[in-house]
């Protein structure tokens, strides 16, 4: 609480947790001896309201913590402070996507953050890798990502030995997602979902306050609802998915059958839709209306108080806005429709963000 | 816990809920002084271990608990005792659909259950409603139910009003889930889902051991993913719901409208089928393709232990489970193909038991 909504007092975390205020000041006393935390000046509340209180605060800069986003064709990395403030950033193209190659590169661009400052080499411990696709976090294995194309592949016990780190490997959704919830449009909220679509599509579930994880470690693969028994066949093997459907990859694939012309790519589909190409436009419209009815969907069985969309797909938002929002008010059941979707583009670098907050909370679960 | 678990010493509470022992002294001792909960006598927990302990225990007769269960053409009803045991139940075939009629017969059955035994009488104070659709729980309202067809009756205020009683008005598969959460195959899961399968198609969902509600106060509505846009329009307003295609009564239009036999009741569907008529097979396939990757997203989405699938349309399970189970194999995700589905055949009475124990939420929420 104090890290995303932080100064706050020993009263008023108090009344905010539901803890007595023993309880707080028996959790604060060793993070002010470690200096994680620090005391502000006394102030009053209020005009004679008795004795000042010295609200709390993080140190921000009592310790850092790398995080790396492997997307398809890229590496994003970064080195955050306590409260998740990016403080630097570098990116390296991925050449081959082997995880020996990978790792590699990975380990890289991490010492070369932790270099550029003597505050970044002293005080991080932690790395987060955000990497999208089926993560067994516990274990810090991928277990599956198409992206770079990975199964069953060790990548925290790789990368501690290299970079002698704590690592903490995530999905990237739900790096993303915990990034928000601690940091962002989350704060203050215990049921939200975080949707992301471009070149993959999922999403990362809040109930209660807490990000579902998933009994058997696969939770909010939106990207994986099957929407369409007469769609495309999914890389994950199942036919329909709204990934299949609609991450910019299929919406490319889809307009290269129609027209005929394998050599397009998703920008020069862009520029065909936005020129007023029926198949293009077609294409988009199908990709908005998988992805409205895989929101609504998450609305219906999960029931979030709102919804943020996210991703670099919404760089085509004016493609397949329209039906993302028609998709979802037809499909949303009765009462759900309440829930507002927004949007909230994010950089690359934000991705890398959240594997440096999944370091964050393997410090402070 | 000692509603489901119980008997249970002090020292094992304190352990299985987190708790201080002086916690769960603290909060043992009204309902001791009430007579909700006894202590067994002392039993040493092994040889030489000390001190005999004595186990608190419920009084399951010391309060009980009418609930009822709303179908499209019969009211159950049933008196529970605090344990959730049945100790009576009763049926009425509905006639006449209007909140002002079922209200009426449902106040006469509840007040017959009642006079049952002096115990009911004296002792009962709580109602539980349990009705299919959009239920306002807090507000104690039937916001939409396509089963009687209503929309905005104000149930509880109504049947309060007629009894006396405390009226607890729930959707039924989420009550339905609460009795299993609390005393059936939930015990003991901190996450998991039950499936209902029948004339309506529903779910409850139970994450870090509480039902999902819905910040709109809508949850769990797998009926209404959307899982076909060449499917048929749902009673909802969508395309191709898993209701839609895949309850009692859309399996039997279906064959009815291949069949040109309009006169085909849901019986009849079934007997085609086994006997093995294409058209009612293929509608049976249908159901049960929609039914599985509508469990399926469920699982991707939200990642449960467990999922138990119940209801009515169990009889008919010989028809479409291998297409439920090769449907949910061919659409979960990665490692959420490990979580299990498992068969719980439940009679109707036992709805009715959902929305008594909806009562003893209300009282020991």
């Amino acid at each position: 609480m104090l890290l995303g909504e932080g100064p706050l007092s020993r009263v008023e975390l108090a009344r905010r947790t539901g803890l007595s205020q023993t309880a707080v000041t028996k959790a604060a006393r060793p993070l002010l001896a470690d200096g994680y935390l620090y005391e502000l000046p006394p102030e009053r509340t209020a005009p004679g309201a008795g004795r000042p209180v010295s609200p709390l605060a993080v140190s921000a800069d009592r310790e850092f913590f790398a995080g790396v986003k492997i997307s398809a064709d890229t590496l994003y990395g970064t080195v955050c402070d306590l409260r998740a403030a990016m403080r630097t950033s570098a990116r390296r193209p991925l050449g081959e996507r082997t995880p020996a190659a990978v790792c590699a590169l990975l380990v890289e661009l991490v010492e070369e953050l932790l270099d550029s400052a003597p505050e970044f080499r002293d005080r991080t411990r932690h790395l987060g890798i955000a990497v999208s696709g089926d993560v067994d976090r516990p274990g810090g294995t991928v277990r599956y990502s198409v992206l770079p194309g990975w199964r069953d592949v060790p990548l925290a016990a790789t990368v501690a030995v290299a970079t002698g780190l704590h690592v903490t490997v995530e999905n990237d959704v739900k790096a993303l997602t915990a990034a928000e919830h601690w940091f962002g449009e989350g704060i203050g909220t215990d049921d939200f979902a975080l949707v992301t679509i471009g070149a993959g599509i999922g999403s990362g579930i809040v109930v209660n306050g807490r990000l579902l994880a998933g009994a058997h470690g696969v939770a909010g693969e939106l990207g994986h609802i099957a929407v369409d028994p007469a769609g495309p066949r999914c890389h994950c093997g199942a036919v329909g998915c709204v990934e299949a459907i609609a991450s910019s990859g299929a919406v490319r694939d889809a307009v290269r059958a129609v027209t005929g012309r394998p050599e397009l790519e998703f920008a020069d589909v862009t520029a065909l839709a936005r020129g007023g190409d029926p198949a293009a436009r077609e294409a988009f419209a199908r990709a908005g209306r998988a992805i409205g009815v895989g929101i609504a969907t998450l609305v219906n069985l999960v029931g979030p108080e709102r919804v943020v969309v996210s991703g670099e797909g919404l760089d085509t938002y004016d493609l397949f806005g329209v039906h993302i929002r028609d998709a979802y008010a037809a499909t949303a059941f009765g009462a759900a429709a309440a829930c507002p979707l927004t949007l909230r583009p994010l950089a690359w670098e934000e991705w890398a963000r959240g594997g440096a907050v999944a370091g964050i909370q393997a410090l402070f679960p």
